[in-house]
């Protein structure tokens, strides 16, 4: 999805109003059987995401943990969209090379001519037709998981485990309303009793957080599942963004030792931290949301040296991708394409 | 002054410009000899400021360090002012009990009829005409050191020492335009670029504090002067407004450890944490800027627990009031009145 619920009137506040995100996607899936009409097919779809977002982030990061990226091409789009359509703006001519589109509206109304939600990424395009497949962020990298197997380079991780299934989705619920879409409800609310809301919902996640991770490396244990991709984008944009933007402040990600060591210790593994501009992260916000920042400042901070320091994590689990492998190192400096 | 900019139109950015402060003032003193028309005279004046005020805390904070509570009285404006005035909100009935006006606006009115610039705090006002005498901040701390000397209690430290006069205004200098006004100029920036250029005045000057105080207690030796109460009314507003709100955030105050102490043991000296209230202080300005924040929500961040712990920075320097004492301290929680 976009970052925020798109509006024709650039409004992401409502007066009076506590934040309630619009849950309502495509649901059409690709899969192995090609039920919905879309079968897994090397080649085919292309990924349109944009680095400023987390819910595209999500699919960016489990697309190079399974070694997808010569299976499904990517677009991506810049940090700053308009009231009606993220953008092509980083590319040559501000054109994506493989859809010849200036705007992601313009794959949505491919699929559904006039489509009113939200243009949003990540976006799942069948390149045949140009038209979105599906935008549905859950369901993309559960998707992308299971149904796309065949095809994960060798050594991929399980991302999701049998044997803790039951309660990966429990907390995976709960990163979800508490803290993915948490620090949105702090940030969009619409009065200071749904702020104030908010913010209690969100640091009591956070404690919990904390707590849990004080004595497991990773959320489910030793080894990395989808629960940590789906709490590491929102940390990764913890300081940069929630912590003002947002008003998510009680303290910095940095201020608190477990979850500001486990979120460096996911950003320095391949495959997570080479997929974050927090200089787009930052556009992003501050620009589009100018009804919570009207003069469109950027903020120049925070330092952001911290991420790459040791964060001791190891003596709680030695095994981060299970009986598979990281993904290659990407050079220095190289963000994954 | 006010914590800003007052303007009828309550905006505090000019679009494309840079943040200009008005330094305009009522320059009529309160001398000894009287020689603009107000002798010192003990309860012939009346103090009004507002806890939120950074300005006004300096005069707050020197009223008490020099003992003149009995020969000032002092009132207090509520955080939240509108377009034309601080108003007396917190006193019962709206009204100051000794002035007996509601809004400031109304001293300065007194004094100069249709008065047209920022109705300000600090004001010292006549209690016999109920007209204010003078807003000029800067000067109203000096004079109730210089000029009020003989009512000073025993034991009020030498805020202005002559050994170190002429280096202690150079001091002053930078503090105040880097600073104190600096943090200003990075919230009220009109542009990018005038943000861009006032944050990296305010950390280069952060920076030039930090080395100045790892070596010395306090900004001009082992002893608290008037260069101290100056760059501390702005520390302890840094992190729970100035670093979100006015976007100075490449650290926090609590993230710089030899100026975090430095706030802390002044924090914690009676007549400097006694005249805080962080309370106010959030609602002026997340409220009163509605231009940079529209939804006038305020953050319920940051934790300030902090501010009780110990510096250690005795080992510094064990003269805080040189030859004289610190005032008698107040119970816990109570502000000074």
């Amino acid at each position: 999805m976009s970052t925020d619920q798109h509006s024709t009137t650039g409004a992401y506040v409502t007066g009076g109003e506590a934040f309630n995100r619009d849950m309502r996607y495509i649901p059409t899936r690709i899969t192995r059987d090609g039920r919905d009409g879309y079968p897994v097919e090397p080649g085919r779809y292309r990924l349109v995401a944009a680095r400023a977002c987390p819910w595209a982030n999500r699919a960016v990061i489990v697309r190079r943990l399974l070694g997808l990226e010569d299976v499904i091409s990517m677009g991506l789009c810049g940090p700053v969209h308009d009231a009606r359509s993220w953008t092509f703006d980083l590319d040559p001519g501000g054109v994506d090379p493989v859809l010849g589109y200036e705007r992601l509206q313009e794959a949505y109304f491919a699929r559904v001519p006039g489509y009113e939600r939200g243009i949003t990424v990540p976006a799942l395009v069948d390149v045949p037709t140009r038209a979105v497949v599906t935008n549905d962020f859950p369901q993309i990298t559960h998707d992308l998981f299971f149904e796309w197997r065949d095809h994960h380079r060798e050594g991929a991780p399980d991302l999701w485990p049998d044997a803790v299934r039951e309660e990966m989705d429990a907390v995976m619920e709960r990163v979800f309303t508490e803290v993915n879409n948490g620090v949105y409800r702090c940030g969009f609310a619409g009065s200071q009793e749904s702020y104030d809301q908010a913010y209690g919902r969100l640091w009591d996640a956070m404690d919990w957080l904390s707590e849990r991770l004080s004595a497991r490396r990773y959320l489910m244990g030793a080894t990395i599942t989808e629960a940590d991709v789906r709490l590491f984008t929102t940390l990764a944009r913890f300081d940069s963004v929630y912590h003002g933007h947002f008003k998510c402040n009680r303290q910095k990600l940095s201020e608190m030792p477990v979850l500001w060591a486990y979120a460096r210790d996911l950003f320095q593994t391949p495959g997570f931290g080479d997929t974050i501009d927090q200089g787009q992260i930052k556009r992003h916000y501050y620009v589009v949301h100018s009804d919570i920042n009207p003069t469109g400042i950027v903020p120049d901070g925070p330092d952001l040296a911290g991420w790459t320091t040791p964060h001791g994590r190891e003596a709680l689990g030695d095994r981060p991708f299970g009986d598979g492998t990281a993904p290659a190192p990407l050079p220095h400096g190289v963000l994954a394409t």
